[in-house]
């Protein structure tokens, strides 16, 4: 943990640096990957999973039975925290549904916009010791709200070629039948472009480690959307001292279990909060069972002080972090001035793990400073919004001089004669 | 100009393939005057753009006095035009803003979604003969609606260093203060790293050449974020005997005239109308300042016939046009089952090119097949939704539950503890 005193703005950028994680190194590699199973489609599958996780698999569509089956491998407790998240996930995502506009911008020329949902999505949920099952509901629910007519799973198989019971039976509740026991960028390859098994879908969506990442932004180029460019996890903290530094300390902690690479940075107006969390820190982090990861994630962790709350608010906004706990006393207010982060927790109940799993609100959410530019997943990912226009023979005669003024003007002679040739006829 | 009849579905993706423009050759080149941007700023922008514009620049801004004193050198039709325009696009970006959710998920757990602005954007305009000033209205009439606090606009020199007097005109009209005399990947370099002059901004929109939208992808990866992927314009319409050949021909030769890799294509159930609609290209296309261009587009332009509406509607959600043009009698009924398409031009009055300038729509859509996953440019291009949580102890203890057993199911303890700390608090 690396304390800051009063830092001034111009070493604002050098002290909230990210580590730069380039995948351009891995392009090549996994653009072999990718081209394989374009060319060979589940052949190529098969012999990479074979390679990457081990296992032999005759079908890689999760069989009916399964999925079906599923729930009696899942105990009651989790079973009935899921159905919780996926009520309360359910709800806020239905309210952000937005009604179609339509506006007559002129007698005669009506415009509208109509949403509607992505054909085809493709929900990738990594794998390894404990599944992601969390995020199989933050990508599911919001995509079948948005009816999504085709939703496709892959998540990679264990050692013996069977998948997280936990995922299926979230896929069951959410009526996802798709689900593919792929992994990696095989996974990723095969949503882009088909294969045999797996259908092409319009977007993908979902986490993965840094050859998933690439995988994305390459298929993103030619084949298929992607949700947003990923990083590693982050977490800022505001307190001041109204603040409980233990509460502070075991968010800090959250974030930093993720991964040795998450970032966690506390921004305080008080020495003795920075003091008193860091302390916190140290007595909750011998207790866990992932300390070694969040030990190293710690090492950069940065604790710092500033002189009051309009410099806490400038610090988080240059910082533009995906999780951002305010615990101040006068939240409500200091919240209004945020404008560059991807998910804000008010006050000293609201945890960042109630937004990674049940509280409502999206997990996925813009790291690496991308807040400056996107928000978290929300309904309008899984939406496109076309524009219509109707325009009679009255409203054409009405923009027509404008068409005309403007078409002469960047010398397109043929958009021009597309609106005279209409206002010559009968 | 290439005439199908009735093709077997199988074929349709034969028939409809795409041109395939892969940018990543170029992104040796791109890179090296990206890295230069980066590390030598304004002076490495003064040396590209005397190699690829042949002007040796001083000041890269426009000054206020250029900018103010453009209106004299716009004609009085081309102003009326462009302020009309202006009107219709903002009356319908207007009414696209959408209202911020709110909900309470579960007594005690408040979460809601609030639309901000993208703080800075960077606006491309290409240069040449014909500058494209709609393209600034495009772009900045949604930036100054959903009120990004700093817009940057880049345009090429021309050879005596001055800019387009159409193009200052509207960035007066609009408030645009910041506008540079620059092009080219120089640009994209420039607003996405900032150097002396021009600030660094979090997202860049317009179109350009292969150039420009190689940079665009290259500077993507890790500082900025784009509008869309970008390719040739393309047309379909759908046209059945209560057409006017000759509205549909002039629409057809207007998408050819934009460039000779412009994607032209009628889909009739009638084999009259394909006749007629060929014929009446001809006739018309001898007449155009631009016929070699859209000759040349025209090589490679489908006329298909299929044997009913049913399949017409198929055939355009397969392809996803950027523009779509229905005359025909029931186009209201077709266009309710379009769901692949950029923007749909309704009956024999609505030629694309009202669109193009002036109906209010935005014209700044998705190429390539890329309908299939995004909508064209709207307000939510501009903006981002960042999410709050407000959770009080007693909504805390409410999905308590479910959070730990998520966790534990995930293996986070610390995300556990950072809840049953609070729970187990006074």
């Amino acid at each position: 943990m690396n304390i800051y005193l009063n830092p001034k703005e111009s070493e604002w950028d050098q002290i909230l640096q990210r580590p730069r994680f380039d995948t351009s190194s891995l392009y090549d590699s996994v653009s072999k990957i990718i081209s394989d199973v374009k060319s060979n489609g589940d052949e190529a599958i098969r012999r990479h999973t074979e390679t990457f996780d081990k296992v032999k698999l005759d079908t890689l569509l999760v069989p009916a039975e399964e999925i079906e089956g599923s729930s009696a491998r899942v105990s009651e407790e989790l079973k009935a925290g899921i159905k919780e998240a996926h009520r309360n996930i359910k709800r806020f995502h239905s309210k952000q549904l937005c009604p179609d506009s339509f506006e007559e911008t002129t007698p005669g020329v009506k415009c509208w916009q109509k949403t509607i949902p992505i054909q085809s999505v493709g929900l990738y949920i990594p794998g390894g010791s404990a599944p992601l099952l969390s995020t199989v509901l933050m990508l599911g629910v919001p995509a079948t709200i948005a009816g999504c007519k085709e939703i496709v799973l892959c998540t990679p198989p264990s050692a013996d070629g069977s998948v997280s019971a936990a995922i299926l039976y979230i896929a069951k509740l959410l009526g996802i039948e798709k689900v593919f026991r792929i992994g990696g960028v095989q996974a990723i390859s095969a949503m882009a472009y088909g294969t045999e098994s797996v259908p092409k879908v319009n977007k993908i969506f979902g986490p993965g480690n840094q050859y998933v990442v690439a995988a994305k932004q390459i298929c993103s180029r030619d084949s298929v959307a992607i949700d947003m460019p990923a990083g590693p996890s982050e977490l800022a903290v505001m307190a001041d001292e109204s603040c409980v530094p233990a509460f502070v300390a075991s968010d800090l902690l959250s974030q930093a279990e993720h991964g040795p690479d998450s970032q966690v940075i506390l921004i305080s107006d008080s020495m003795k909060v920075i003091e008193e969390v860091k302390e916190e820190i140290n007595l909750q982090l011998v207790k866990l069972p992932r300390k070694e990861i969040a030990a190293k994630s710690l090492e950069s962790c940065k604790l710092i002080q500033v002189k009051d709350k309009q410099e806490m608010v400038r610090m988080v906004n240059t910082y533009a972090p995906e999780h951002l706990v305010i615990a101040c006393e006068n939240y409500s207010e200091l919240a209004a001035m945020i404008y560059n982060a991807g998910s804000v927790f008010l006050g000293n109940y609201s945890p960042e793990s109630a937004g990674d799993y049940a509280s409502g609100t999206n997990h996925t959410l813009p790291t690496n400073g991308w807040a400056h530019a996107y928000g978290g997943l929300n309904m309008d990912a899984f939406v496109k919004k076309i524009t219509f226009q109707e325009i009679s023979k009255y409203g054409l005669f009405n923009i027509s001089a404008s068409v005309i003024a403007m078409a002469e003007a960047e010398e397109l002679e043929a958009h021009r004669n597309a609106v005279s040739i209409r206002m010559k006829a009968e």
